[in-house]
């Protein structure tokens, strides 16, 4: 599929691979500077006597790379546009640590009031590249339908 | 409560509210430039046409800057650390908008396996300058108990 992915391309099981991103430590610190600053994820000393025992990228860093690969992987027409998500993560995202998200179409169903679109729940696995799961978000996505 | 909060002060409905933070227009620009770029988030013309009607922040910006808030607002001894979230986005966060969370404890539960903390959960209402949520998230966070 090169083209726009409408609610009526979608099925139960697809599964898409995204691109790869590194999480550099001037990354981290950035964006924890900006919106989570807490010592383990600022000051690598610091960290070490925490829970995370070293520095680790915020858990909101992780989840907003996710959404840049998800941009650039999943081509939903009109845009991906979440209603809601629940989001985990059962590992620290390290300096250095390389993301990819491989996501599965697990439930579609067409709006009852809105026959123009479609809700669609994709569960998204970001992985490090020792092939650890860093994150799982499953998310409520509204897709328009081709025949709107 | 001007010290760090531990587990053991921490009770089902207490409440807690925020400073403020505004979100402006070049913020979120820069911010969806490197994590959402969607022409929603990105371009005010392009974003007319779409079912947001206008510019909006990505969802994922509002996440991160009601952890900002949070994060100077819950002094929890250890840190905000989440194992997992819950997150709607009932309207679009626009620009200029000022920001501020509305939190409360729903659910305080010691860990069985692990004497020295538990687990809280927490729910933040984020609120815009005229008392509409922009966001609902329901966190349950790992909080040291002062005994442990």
């Amino acid at each position: 599929m090169n083209e726009k992915w409408f609610f009526d391309d979608l099925a139960v099981g697809q599964r898409f691979k995204s691109a790869s991103a590194t999480l550099d430590e001037s990354a981290i610190k950035r964006f924890a500077g900006e919106f989570d600053p807490q010592p383990f994820h600022l000051d690598d000393e610091a960290a070490k006597s925490t829970l995370f025992g070293g520095l680790a990228a915020s858990g909101w860093h992780t989840a907003a790379l996710t959404m840049r690969l998800l941009v650039d992987s999943m081509p939903l027409a009109g845009g991906i546009i979440g209603a809601g998500n629940e989001i985990a993560w059962p590992r620290p995202t390290r300096p250095g640590d390389i993301l990819t998200v491989v996501s599965e179409v697990i439930e579609v169903t067409p709006s009852t009031s809105r026959p123009d679109r479609g809700h669609v729940v994709v569960r998204s696995k970001t992985n490090n590249q020792r092939g650890d799961v860093v994150q799982v978000m499953t998310s409520k996505l509204i897709v328009p339908r081709r025949t709107g």
